[in-house]
């Protein structure tokens, strides 16, 4: 353990190395960074199974609240009565994604697992590999060396990682190394299609009306090059949808052919909150950093104060007018 | 050849001996079903590409126009000048699924090689693999056994069959089989995100605003257990869609919480067809089979003869009161 930033030892390590120092230690804590994902989530509870499996104490913690619908991955995992000896954090790219854990666990991880190029964590020993399409196939790598056999229920811990971090199979990130994995955990008994049907397919029918909804009045402006819809509290209140429900809707106006910008405008608490997706080399953020906020190329964000979304789309319009 | 059905010889064959078969043969020409899918399309050039790296004269057929959107599977390839020696049919489950084609050459197929459990056509040798997820799966393994390299070209053209015929890796169908040929396609060159882009998000305007008059009509039956959307010809007519805008409309009923039978009714020039997707154990090919079609366990079809969409919801529910 190591009392402050300044005494921390770093230094990239191989798969194999980053095994061994697994497997000499006991009492592991392995964090998630905060919105966690399936990614982060199946890959710390992959490796928690695994590491169980060798006899080891070892838990996993997450800054903010693991939505319900990963639940299968963990609920037969109770948490264990350790006292933390070793730190590892799986698909955590920077302190401040430690959310809630960075005060107390940011300048003492001993393991870093990831697979961002961008990583800047801090820690003893880290493992990046910017290839990997997902942290799980690092995991997936990393049990295979811990001498772990894959059972389903790691399998399907990773698996669940492999396939939202890629939208299924479907981006560039996916190479043959993820399909191999892919498959050796079918084999390790994972029913990928219920896991995908949770995480890709099934929209509440209260998730339904309101995508109907915003989609019947999606607004097309600079002649069809950018696409806006938009959702109000009284839509969220009054079709009963959750966070849940709502993940994904900002990327369908970009999906639409011809659009460039798609926007999605939602009522949040302070303002206006704009999520923007662009293709073919609009930048979204820059688009976003002129209104205050910022992001990715393809995918960035803002909020506006305003007093209307009438009023959001004027703003949007006239500062999208010197760039599509 | 044959001159009539009476002098068929129908003989299951290993895949071993299909592809001595083609070896065997010159002139080859290889047939889609009307309605081309990916998978129709993907494996039939998939198979014709490998034929013709043998040295061999071999054509694509398909009773109608293969969508726009697939032409980069076979746009580098042109029809050749070739007598018809030796018929092969690929993804064709019955005779009435070759359409314009049936007339012609339902009675003289010499080699039928699918994927449907269901698989009723004639000919004189069938491979029926109902374990594969796609045809494409039987067709890269053929191509292993016909000695070909597996080329950028072919792959690209059997990565589209898996990809579509699988919803890109999400359904049931998918086996860790699945996965290890995509792998094989991806390292012999395959852009498959760019495949999964125009495959799976790029939606254009006419498929977007048919999709939300089909939708904004959904019709829920059995408590929900049922949802219906209809596409008429007027529709089509009026929304300027082509086939490639109807891909994957079917599929968007069953994706609602609570449907365990989705249809999608489209009128077509003798009826109308149904395409029946099912999850939780509802059979859609034991229902389809009733009305005369048939298919995999969760997603079948079967054409109907009816005056008009209301004729054939009654015929639905009428049929469904048993399975659901």
């Amino acid at each position: 353990m190591f009392s402050s930033a300044g005494t921390l030892h770093m230094a990239k390590v191989s798969l194999k190395r980053a095994a061994e120092l697994l497997l000499e230690q006991d009492d592991i804590v392995i964090l998630c960074h905060r919105f966690p994902d399936g990614d982060t989530i199946g890959s710390a509870f992959g490796l928690c199974i695994a590491l169980r499996a060798l006899g080891k104490r070892a838990n996993v913690l997450c800054g903010d609240i693991i939505p319900h619908k990963y639940s299968y991955i963990f609920e037969h995992l109770a948490p264990m009565d350790i006292k933390e000896k070793y730190i590892v954090s799986v698909d955590v790219a920077d302190a401040p994604l430690l959310g809630m854990l960075q005060s107390e666990y940011a300048d003492r991880i001993d393991l870093c697992l990831d697979h961002h190029g961008s990583n800047k964590l801090k820690a003893a020993h880290s493992y990046v590999d910017a290839k990997a399409a997902a942290a799980g196939e690092i995991i997936y790598e990393l049990i295979g060396r811990l001498g772990v056999d894959m059972t389903r229920e790691i399998a399907t811990a990773l698996y669940t990682a492999l396939s939202t971090d890629t939208g299924c199979f479907r981006y560039s990130n996916v190479t043959s190394r993820t399909h191999r994995i892919a498959a050796k955990l079918l084999d390790a008994g994972v029913d990928g299609y219920a896991i995908n049907q949770v995480m890709f397919e099934t929209k509440t029918m209260a998730r339904f009306a309101l995508e109907m909804e915003m989609l019947s009045n999606i607004d097309f402006r600079f002649g069809g090059r950018m696409a806006i819809i938009a959702l109000t509290a009284e839509m969220m209140e009054r079709t009963a949808v959750n966070e849940g429900d709502i993940d994904g809707l900002s990327a369908i106006p970009r999906n639409i052919e011809g659009v460039e910008m798609g926007i999605m405008i939602r009522e949040v608490a302070d303002g206006y909150k704009l999520s923007v997706r662009t293709c073919r080399g609009v930048n979204a953020c820059e688009f976003c950093r002129i209104l205050g906020g910022g992001g990715h190329p393809a995918a960035a964000g803002c909020t506006i104060k305003a007093d209307s979304v009438e009023e959001v789309k004027q703003i949007i319009v006239d500062t999208a007018k010197d760039i599509l």
